[in-house]
């Protein structure tokens, strides 16, 4: 049984989840797999490129937040998936030994008029470096399972 | 050296890239390292879900996409990175055994004038199952660098 519903989400509040040191293997395997640009596989190219060095792919740094999401609170959630991402920032590349956290701030929450069983919340989800420094902002909905259902509109 | 730069990118353009089969093994594997909610690390889970089955995390499925449009023409062009994802829709599930394509469409094309040495394109990308059905689709900033730089602005 899910210990957090819609109900546990409450808007205005900001916590950080978490804690993850990015490991230049790890920084490889993904960019091998996904994203072979030369700048996510290569000290060297890194160096010359825009990151400044070897830097993880942009989608293995949401990856990685996605990881910080579902271990801080989202599988004790009745989640019920997502529709999608409003909005991504890469704003500091992720290099690695960086250790990397998740802070969410929950700017919205909702009833679904249509589906009673369950509420929307709008979070903006950022991984920060050490120092605070934001290396992903990312605005999201997330549909979550409720406490207390709403009634079903005629 | 690069064949492809900001000048090749012209809006309006509509082309679809590559191919690849999502296997069972890779939903998985890619869940258990980023994503480990049941339904895409677990047949019943997933068919209990929204999604219908055992279906990959939306964040591979973006990973599945990055990688075509690596191969499709990223890695030949003179890319320079992107600021972000304006954003980004799940619309339907990616499942075991699924062929996925990209389709990619220009936007919008325009020059830097604080940067003449690079151009800036907006892509539509849109991850498609067999028969068009669209999985993700995704509205993206990508920076070129130009094959002939424009004049810097005094």
């Amino acid at each position: 049984m899910p210990e957090l519903f819609w109900e546990d989400f409450v808007e205005g509040d900001v916590k950080t989840f978490g804690s993850h040191t990015v490991t230049e293997a790890e920084i490889i395997d993904f960019a091998r797999q996904f994203d072979p640009q030369p700048m996510h596989l290569d000290h060297a190219a890194g160096a010359a490129s825009m990151l400044g060095g070897l830097a993880a792919s942009g989608w293995h740094s949401c990856a990685i937040m996605m990881r910080l999401i579902c271990d801080g609170f989202l599988l004790r959630a009745a989640g019920m998936g997502s529709p999608g991402v409003t909005e991504t920032r890469w704003r500091e590349p992720v290099h690695p030994g960086d250790v990397v956290t998740l802070r969410r701030t929950i700017l919205e929450s909702r009833t679904s008029k249509s589906r009673p069983e369950m509420g929307l919340v709008t979070f903006r989800f950022e991984l920060l470096k050490t120092g605070g420094t934001v290396a992903v902002d990312q605005v999201v909905v997330v549909m979550f399972g409720r406490r207390n259902p709403g009634a079903r509109l005629a």
